[in-house]
Parts: C-alpha cells; sequence; structure tokens
C-alpha cells in the first residue's frame, strides 16, 4: 500500500524549545512532563510558540467475529447501540470532548448493522465485522489496507474541517481480544502479558479468553512464521480488528498533516503501533493521553516510548482517555509559547537555581 | 476568629450521585477516578448534573523572613518580581489558567516591597513580609487571623465576579520552608520527613534548610507544647507564611460559597491543612489538583486523604498544578451530567458487566 509522507521531526526544533524553555520565568524544569510535551509539540509544530487549537476525535467502530467466543462481557449488539449512542451525544466521548474543545466523528468501517446516516457519522463500512480470528484469518490484507484507507479519509475529512489536534477512539465489542493477540504479535510477547478484563470479564471468562488469544497467535504463527518480524499488514489481516486497522490510518493521517496526535487505551494504542509499524516517522507525533487499566496498555506504551499525560485508571475507550488530555496538551504548548523569559520580565538572578 | 459557616456533604447527595453514574452507558466503573470526581462534584453542588463553569485562582503572596537564612535558590526581590509577571501575564500560571478558562487573581498578602495598582491585584498587605521563624514567631495570632481574612476577602471577590470553581497559588520565596514547619507540626513527623529541595537548591543548601526547619520546630515547641495538639492559628503564627494563612483563607471561602476548592504543591496544601484544622467541614470541598516532586507534598495528601488528579512532577506552585486540573473536572462533572442512561439510550443488556 502507498503510505503517507511523513516530515521527520528535527532535532534542531527541539533543542530550539529547550532553549527557549529554559529561559522561562520559572526553575528550570520546575515543569517537569509539561515542558517535555512542549518541546514534542513545538518540534512538531515547527515553532517555538506551539499553538493547538479545535480538537477531534475519530471515533473508528467496527464488530469482531471472535465475539462470538464469549469474550467479551457484552453482546456484539452492544456495537451499534453505542455508535448511535455517539451519534446522539449520549456517550462519554461526547461529554469529555465538550469539555475539551473538541469534535466527535464517527467512523463505520466494519459494524455488523446498517447504521442511518448521520453529518457526524462517515460510513465506509469494508466488511461487517470480522471473520473469527481465533479460527481464520480476520480480514484479507486488502480489507485491512481499505480499512486504513477508511481511517486515512475520515482523519483528512476532520483535519480539513479544522482540527489540529487529533485522538483516535475505538468501539468494537472484542476488541480488546484482538488488540491482545496484535500486541503480543509485535511485541513479541507471550498472550497473558498483553490478555487483560476489558471492560469487565469474570475469571472464568478471562481463562477462556486468554486461551482464545493463544489459540489465534499459533495460527497466525502457522501462517507467518515469526509475527514480530512478519509484514505488518498481513498481521493485521489475520489478528486485527477493521476499527484497530482505520485507528492506524487516522494516525497516519494525523503525522501526515503534521499535527499532534493522541493515543488512548488498549485498542487505540493496537492501531498506534500498527501505523508505527507501517510508517515509524508517525512516533514523534504521537502522545499517550493516558495509561489504562488494561495491563496490555503498559507493555505497548513501553514499546512506543510513551509516557502516558495521565493515569486515572480508566477502562473505557471511545478515545476518553485520549481527549481528556488534550487540555493538558493545550496547556504544555500554551508555557512555551506565552510565558516571559527571565530578560523579558526582569525576574532575576535567572540563573542561582538548579 | 469567626469562622465562615461551611454545609455539610450530605451522604444522600453521594449515594444518589453514584446510583446515577452506575446507569449510564458505560461498563460500570470504567472511568474509575473520574466518576469518584464527579460524585464529590455532584454532592458538593448538590446536583446529579453538576456544572463548573469559569475558574479563578488567587494566587497569594508574601515574603518570608527566614528568606534571610539561605533556604531558597532565589532571593526575596524575586517574590514581587514575579507578582508584577503576574500581572504583566507571562508567568506559567497565565498560561494555564488561559487554557483552563481560569481568571488569575493576585493577592498581596505581605510582599515586601511596595505594589503598584493593577485591576487583578489585591492590596492586603499585613505586614511586609514575616519574622525569621528560625528565631522568632513568623507573625502575631492577630497577624495570622488578618491574613487568613484577606484570603477570604479576596476568594470571595473573585466568587462574586463569577468563579464556581476555585484554586489557591503561592507566591513566596522562602515559603517552602514555612510549609515544611507547618506540616512537621500538624502531622507530627520529622522534619526530614517532610523538607524538600523547593524550587532546586543544591545539597548544601538543603542540610541548611533541614537545620532551619528543625530549630523551627523545636523554638515552636517550647512556646506551645505538642504542635499537633496546640491551638492551629497559634502553630499558625509561629511557624507561617502570610500567604500560606491567606490560603486557608481562600479555602475557607469557596466551601462557605459550596464550590469545588482544588489544592496545588506544598505550600498550597499547607494553606489547605491549616483551613481544615480550623474547620473540618472544608475537606469535602477540596480536591488535589496533582502531587508535586516536593516529597512532604505525599504526606499532606495522605494526611488529607486526597488522591491527585494529575501526576506530572511539578515543582512550581503559582497554583499551576491545581489549574491544570480544573479541566478534568470540568470532564468528570460533565460525563455525570450529559451521558445518557442505559435506558435512555436503547442500549443493553446494562447489566451483564461486572
Amino acid at each position: 500500500m502507498r503510505l503517507p509522507e511523513i516530515r521527520p521531526i528535527e532535532t534542531r526544533w527541539l533543542e530550539a524549545a529547550w532553549a527557549r524553555q529554559d529561559r522561562l520565568t520559572k526553575p528550570p524544569r520546575s515543569l517537569a512532563y509539561l515542558e517535555e510535551l512542549s518541546v514534542q509539540l513545538a518540534a512538531i509544530g515547527q515553532s517555538l510558540r506551539p499553538e493547538l487549537g479545535q480538537g477531534a476525535v475519530v471515533v473508528c467502530a467496527a464488530d469482531h467475529g471472535v465475539a462470538a467466543e464469549g469474550v467479551s462481557a457484552y453482546p456484539s449488539e452492544v456495537t451499534a447501540q453505542m455508535v448511535r449512542n455517539f451519534l446522539r451525544g449520549g456517550a462519554a466521548i461526547n461529554q469529555i470532548a465538550r469539555t475539551a474543545q473538541a469534535e466527535v466523528w464517527v467512523l463505520d468501517v466494519g459494524v455488523r448493522s446498517e447504521l442511518e446516516e448521520h453529518p457526524r457519522l462517515i460510513r465506509a463500512k469494508v466488511r461487517p465485522g470480522t471473520d473469527n480470528l481465533a479460527h481464520r484469518a480476520a480480514m484479507t490484507k486488502t480489507q485491512a489496507e481499505e480499512a486504513i484507507g477508511a481511517g486515512l479519509e475520515a482523519a483528512r475529512r476532520a483535519i480539513r474541517e479544522g482540527a489540529t489536534l487529533l485522538a483516535a477512539g475505538d468501539m468494537g465489542i472484542g476488541n480488546t481480544t484482538a488488540a491482545a493477540a496484535l500486541t503480543a504479535a509485535w511485541l513479541g510477547l507471550p498472550a497473558e502479558a498483553v490478555t487483560g478484563r476489558g471492560t469487565g470479564v469474570d475469571e472464568a471468562r478471562y481463562h477462556h479468553k486468554l486461551g482464545v488469544v493463544q489459540q489465534a497467535l499459533r495460527r497466525a504463527e502457522q501462517r507467518l512464521g515469526d509475527l514480530a518480524q512478519a509484514d505488518p499488514l498481513a498481521v493485521l489481516a489475520e489478528l486485527g480488528g477493521l476499527e484497530i486497522a482505520a485507528i492506524a490510518g487516522v494516525f497516519l493521517a494525523g503525522a501526515e498533516a503534521g499535527l499532534p496526535i493522541v493515543t488512548d487505551g488498549f485498542p487505540v494504542t493496537a492501531g498506534a503501533l500498527a501505523a508505527v509499524r507501517l510508517a515509524p516517522g508517525v512516533r514523534g507525533y504521537l502522545f499517550a493521553g493516558h495509561r489504562s487499566a488494561e495491563p496490555g496498555h503498559h507493555r505497548q506504551l513501553e514499546a512506543l516510548g510513551l509516557k502516558p499525560v495521565l493515569e486515572l485508571g480508566l477502562r473505557l475507550g471511545e478515545g476518553t482517555g485520549a481527549v481528556l488530555a488534550f487540555p493538558i496538551l493545550r496547556a504544555a504548548a500554551g508555557v512555551l509559547a506565552g510565558m516571559a523569559t527571565f530578560e523579558e520580565a526582569g525576574v532575576g538572578p535567572a540563573v542561582e537555581g538548579s
């Protein structure tokens, strides 16, 4: 597939941003992680006065054949019900987006039922749900490409309509199972290390879910060999979710446009892993909105070298933990952009602190 | 002194808010700490649809006689210089407040130099800096009361002008020394447990600072006996900073008005401890914006039973870590206020998750 061009992050912008940060009227490094965020934002925006305006979250929705295995506490029907809830503004992501100056877009890339038209719904169904990844490939490679393309186009539209700060969200009953399989495959980890309780399964169902992930990994290995080394698109097709592929597309589009992109929980960060596998340049544009309660999320963030902005124990998805971090990113940019230097403010001595 | 009336937080509001929270369209408790925050906000506002509008931070500023001991990396002059920086909009708190919909008020309750009039400066100097608490009482009990009163009045003004969410900030070279002495006194801890590097002193200066705190505690104990049991106003007068007393007043005013109040780092949380000592009802209105890098801050939050919203390693003060949490609190309120229930959204089954 043809991947978008991504401008590399330049060291000179990082250095210039640190140099400015260290002249601002505060003890050096006293804003800690906020300063690190501001420097990355400056390098992304190629400006020492980065400005983050309107945000957007593209919530990618699709169903999972593996839901038939009973790996979730909820039935597949809930995917479409929640999409309608997003479109009516009744879900958690709607409230969080409202308080964080972000538009909510919903992308149907593979919900089983037909969804009614809506100005905020982007209809790009590749197929009505994946096949059951425990038994066969979730989709074809062509379908995985199409799903990535749908995410790319959805995010490009959100950007055309004014977004300058972009998050991806997920909705898909069964998707922590797909995310666990993909994460185990790409990070070379056993299923146990990355399989969690998702939105809340009990002990028996958890063990069943773990078995499903193990079975899927064995099946994929028989077809593709070492999954950490295999063609990432082939792995995505074997184990993926359509919405996880679309999420990779959202992140590719954000990096292509030179915008900060924010990852959410476990399924969304599986999409971020996919995007970085396909185009390593994406990493420089990526922020971790939060660390979720799902144990595999921690391993994903570690692999990506990302430190979460928030640690609130969330385990909802929908992009909630990503959008919740938007105001913190805006504050980080604002500090670098708007603070006076010691010289400007006549505050001194500037250098005595350590 | 006459303390304001504070309406107790009612269990029935907490229960009603949890009941609503558990019917919203998400797996139960999947928004974790955000749900806890929303429930406290509902009980504070006595509404299942809490709304947090305009925020305000009252940055309380004063000088410290103990700065003469060389306990800070910065000279006392920086207090007034930074106040001018706040009023010109060049400091970190100004940028963070701008991105978090908060007004910045500055209260001069004891800056050594005379400050020019400014529409955002509340001039209520009790005295031009405290005495050196290593050698004598920082101020008289009457002055401590006056400083609390100045904080009360400043916050009441911010509330009259529209604030519905309130934070306190601090500016005062030397104030982590006063905060350490007060915290050790009230929590019955040794100086070592609560004395840190403030805005960044080196090893030698740190040991000197520790010695100063120990000396101050011994002196105060000789006068007042067991400091954890002594009259809190007397302890505040012996060891306090004028701005720490004013911060207590800000929190008293917020609780009096039935508004959420947000604490910042180490000196501000010393003010919160003072407010709760004077009027335990304040606690129900209090949120911890963040946990700072200052080791004693952790002990203060523990003693108050507060879990921080953010953990970004900040160690600046000015109210930055408090105001940075405003958007998260607004999101928490928004989730409870605006989300659809399972019944409303036709999403189900509502109860299968665990």
